[in-house]
């Protein structure tokens, strides 16, 4: 959080969760929710939320999935989540705007993590590194892995991660349970296998709560 | 260097220097001499040198000096960087051939470097990070800076860092010198400001004496 002088400093939201989870249709819930209550938060997501983000994002989310290495695939999502911090995010925090964010930085613990080789390890000393941002608040919506992939498949993917199947989507699961685990203080769980509409009124619980 | 058991051991050789200083004529002319003499040698350049790299390279050489801040070109360039390692470099050098790659991370050091704000310090955190490659030779074809910057001029610049101006030669052939300091083991520091053919009797000595 960051504000000038008398100014309320802003709040970064992100959601986590595997696909199909609700991420996306929580995040647009939750904007306009807070319009109505005379907010202007800003919804931005991640891979993306800035013009060159969303270009290294194409250029990582387009192709074969072998065409980028683990590691090369890394530094790219690290220098396409940098231009968006510094273009989309920070001027907004510091603008005293609330920032919803559809993804951040634990997916890529999560993505990046899973796939071995001590990725995580190099993931972590890159955030380090270059980023250095956390959320002030990360939602988690949970769920059951299978009732996830089945929602995202009816949904129709547009990317590869969502071509890693089931399996995978039960370890992405665990991972972000334990990233709760690590993180506690800014994770909130919250249960996603229930009507779009309940899980929203937890989502606006949390953050009224934060915000009071 | 790397070879399985009885191969030659390949050897990665890079051509530093400023613009105009004739890196990208003597690498070729480096290449027809090995090529006559019987190697393979493998001509490539940075940023760039594989199918990923040049796809990043022009992603960050298009557009404007200020689309992406140092932190976000460091980023990407050391993403192609790793990309032009994994899938021309080390390869290469793994089947026992001689790499010559015009510019390598030397350049990175010099141009990020020289743009301040304890850059130079992410820099080498980066590389040891993410890359962890230096060549086995280094050539710097030194040379006066208004020199080689009347030659590029002639010859057309494809890119920014052309437009950077006379001062910035000033310092970065001051910069090169220094990198040259700081790794005498592989640097050897070549007078640029000769005949072609001159310079290129003086790259094909120092490339004789490492392969003897
Ligand atoms: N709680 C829910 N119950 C049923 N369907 C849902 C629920 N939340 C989202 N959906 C639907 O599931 C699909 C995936 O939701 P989405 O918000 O895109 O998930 P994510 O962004 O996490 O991948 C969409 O078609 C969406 O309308
Ligand atoms: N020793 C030299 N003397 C005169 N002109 C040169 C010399 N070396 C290169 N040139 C010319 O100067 C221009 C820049 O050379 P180039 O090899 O492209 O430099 P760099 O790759 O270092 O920017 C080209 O037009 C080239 O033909
Ligand atoms: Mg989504
Ligand atoms: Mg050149």
């Amino acid at each position: 959080m960051s504000a000038g002088p008398g100014k309320k400093p802003g709040l970064f939201i992100s959601f986590e969760g595997i696909d199909g989870s609700g991420k996306s249709t929580q995040a647009r819930l939750l904007q306009e929710h807070l319009q109505k209550a005379g907010h202007e938060p800003v919804l931005t997501r991640e891979p993306g939320g800035s013009p060159g983000a969303e270009e290294i994002r194409a250029l990582v989310l387009n192709g074969a999935v072998d065409r980028w290495s683990p590691e090369t695939e890394l530094l790219l999502f690290t220098a396409a989540r940098r231009d968006h911090l510094e273009r989309t995010i920070r001027p907004a925090l510091a603008a005293g705007r609330i920032v919803i964010c559809d993804r951040f930085a634990d997916s890529t613990r999560m993505y990046q993590g899973l796939r071995g080789d001590g990725l995580r390890a190099q993931v972590d000393a890159l955030h380090d590194l270059m980023i250095r941002q956390e959320p002030d608040l990360t939602l988690l919506i949970d769920m059951e892995a299978g009732a996830g992939l089945a929602r995202a498949v009816q949904r129709g993917g547009e990317g590869r991660f969502e071509a890693f199947g089931a399996d995978l989507q039960v370890a992405m699961r665990q991972g972000f349970l334990a990233l709760a685990d690590e993180f506690p203080s800014r994770f909130r769980v919250i249960d996603g296998a229930r009507d779009i509409a309940d899980v929203a009124v937890d989502v606006r619980a949390i953050v009224a709560e934060r915000l009071a």
